[in-house]
């Protein structure tokens, strides 16, 4: 198979990160660390092989600009970040960047010539196992962070703080705590991010890319439990027991129904007890249990059938509360609300990809993603996904170099039907 | 109220144990242990006073004999044990043993002459919480503990060898030890035991008295596990998620709607599910769980039910797995097989209670008792419960002397009609 140039060079570029930041099984690319430094600075010596512009913001967001002709017209930023998780895929994050340098280096190569600049982001410390913050490159680049937690948040590994990863880069935390940001979301067009895909959605529907429809929001219910009485496992009938257990069983059974009801009537949910446990101190094989804890996780791209959802599990579990003599309490719950992805940006990219002959799917997003940031600042935003096999935040993340080139194609036949002039 | 004389000395002898043990809240008779050595010695001191015998075994079990006109014919024991849990409650053991000497203290008093001896027997070490080892008082009697048993068991307050404490208080484990036994189903007729109810059943039925049907065997589970997969729980859509916590959940309302229509359709069976927990080391809100761990004890009166309830849920754990991609694992399971209770001294007991006047139900055992000892050696056997309000092994416990008076005319009046001659 014969590449173009730019793909050739993607190609190139995944390889080298790979061998540089290979901690088998898998690669490490620690958040402000060796694997992540390496991934930026290739992607600079790219840039400058092409002859783009490189600048960086105080918190070592690398931004790579093929420039447009306004230059003061509100930019279009294609994103993701740079590092991994510990033995983690090679592509989730890095893909992103990758694919927009691609589309950068093509457009050049072709002599496009944007309306506006388009930039390409290489975002800094999205993966959480690093960092205790969400999205913590993406939310400096917007002065999001509080002051305080540059010195507060640690990073898991080495045990010093966000400010010292970031100054020891000879970036500049001082002028982060200060408030200065670099992005404005009145100076960004829009914001574009491929990614791998998380679960196996698309390598199951056989369809190399998706158009996401939206992040996930989500409920938390970090803290149910049930209280019932712990009594003896012969002596006493099941009339009198206040069995926890069996209150979570018909509780959760219900949780499922409900869930499993909206999705055939076509509601992105997903439902997850990730913990549930008795209590270790008291429980017994031939003990009633008498407590039951579990945490929740609820979400879908619909925030209000999550707030509905939320009234109903409460109801429900009052109504077993009161039939079984126990408590559920779900206690709080905190909502995060879903990102919903532009309309017009959406439809580009079906365009896009009906014009190219590949067939598509709408795919919600469960994970979060720096996307979620900046359609949160009001930035008009989309996300395109790359079919992925061996599911991500893991060795076994299988990209394909051929969906990696089609996502390629359709970003830059986008960038370029909606951003650039002249001749095609 | 005036009671009779043996009612009353009851009455003196529960509130001397009472004060004597008193461990507010409630009463600590430790197995070979002061509270409990006090009770025998009071039991021993009644026996005296109305001039019956008093003998011991090895392992300090005490017996208080009528004599029989045949002193050679199988005689009839009643007994219970006199420890208790840490902060239990008076009655739990000792009623049996206070109810069999008002029985024969009333016959004594009455002239009544038994055809073959009428012994109660005061049972050591019943509760599991100071040995671990169940029913050791009746099991030394009937000499059925391994040797190396008596070295290997410790008191779980002293630390203490069960040898240890037999020779502390002048009985001979050394002759246990050598195979020595007190008692041979052979020289036993049957075997009584009145004792409170674990459950409130007599209770919620408003009855005094209960005739249990027999000493529900089990079948526990200690080993069952649920393997799935972790994965994301945003990314991974239902369809392809290994949910261990959702497939459990699946199963454990098979179980209890198995156990409810066994229940309906007039079957004894109670089910707990007394632990149950995902891997501490690997959950998270955020996963799609990959384990789950459960322990399940099942009871039932009637081994057959029992053993046909094994076979459908390793069934329907089989099709769950199956369908929800998971696996579901009952591994082995133990089965200790119901103590069935003589029917002809239930219709005795029956008859008894009809006479008197006294409605009644037929109840199920859950809870072991030191019957299921001599049932299990053959020995025809029944128990009568006393309704109990507050359930067992807790200072709640709460038996009316009433209630106890009516068990001893019920007794009483078994061991005239079916045991003694001459006038009534």
């Amino acid at each position: 198979m014969t590449s173009t140039p730019e793909i050739a060079k993607a190609r190139t570029v995944f390889d080298m990160m790979r061998e540089q930041s290979s901690d088998p099984p898998g690669v490490t690319r620690t958040s402000y660390g060796d694997g992540e430094n390496f991934a930026h600075r290739t992607i600079a010596e790219w840039a400058q092989e092409i002859s783009l512009e490189v600048t960086h913001d105080c918190a070592g967001n690398q931004y790579v600009t093929l420039p447009g002709r306004d230059r003061a017209a509100p930019k279009v930023v294609m994103g993701s970040h740079m590092d991994s998780v510990r033995h983690g895929g090679n592509f989730d994050g890095a893909a992103g960047v990758v694919c927009g340098m691609a589309a950068l280096h093509r457009l050049h190569r072709m002599n496009r010539q944007p309306e506006r600049d388009l930039t390409v982001m290489a975002i800094r410390a999205e993966e959480i196992v690093w960092f205790p913050c969400h999205y913590a490159g993406s939310r400096m680049a917007f002065g999001l962070l509080e002051k305080e937690e540059y010195d507060a948040i640690r990073r898991s590994d080495s045990g010093r703080t966000l400010a010292e990863h970031i100054d020891e880069l000879g970036f500049d935390s001082a002028a982060l705590k200060s408030g200065k940001s670099y992005l404005d979301r009145n100076d960004i067009n829009c914001y574009i991010e491929v990614h791998i895909e998380q679960g196996p959605v698309l390598q199951n529907a056989n369809l190399e890319l998706g158009v996401v429809t939206g992040i996930r929001g989500n409920l938390r219910y970090r803290y149910c439990h049930v209280d019932g009485a712990y009594s003896h496992a012969g002596g006493i009938p099941r009339a009198f027991r206040q069995d926890a257990v069996f209150g979570f069983v018909e509780f959760a059974q219900f949780v499922e129904r409900y869930c499993l009801d909206l999705e055939e009537s076509g509601v992105d949910i997903v439902y997850t007890i990730g913990e549930a446990y008795t209590d270790a101190e008291s429980h017994a094989i031939t003990k009633v249990p008498g407590r039951f804890d579990f945490k929740m996780d609820i979400r879908s791209i619909d925030n209000d059938v999550l707030l509905r959802l939320d009234q109903d599990l409460r109801a429900e579990a009052k109504r077993i509360s009161s039939e079984r003599n126990i408590s559920i309490d779900l206690a709080e719950v905190s909502n995060a609300k879903p990102a919903v992805m532009d309309e017009s940006l959406r439809a580009a990219f079906h365009k896009q990809l009906k014009e190219q002959s590949i067939e598509t799917m709408d795919i919600g997003s469960g994970g979060g993603h720096d996307c979620a940031v900046f359609a949160g600042q009001g930035v008009n935003s989309a996300m395109l996904f790359i079919r992925n096999d061996g599911g991500s935040h893991n060795p076994e993340e299988a990209m394909e170099m051929e969906d990696f080139e089609k996502a390629a194609d359709v970003l830059c036949g986008l960038l370029d039907e909606r951003f650039c002039t002249g001749d095609k």
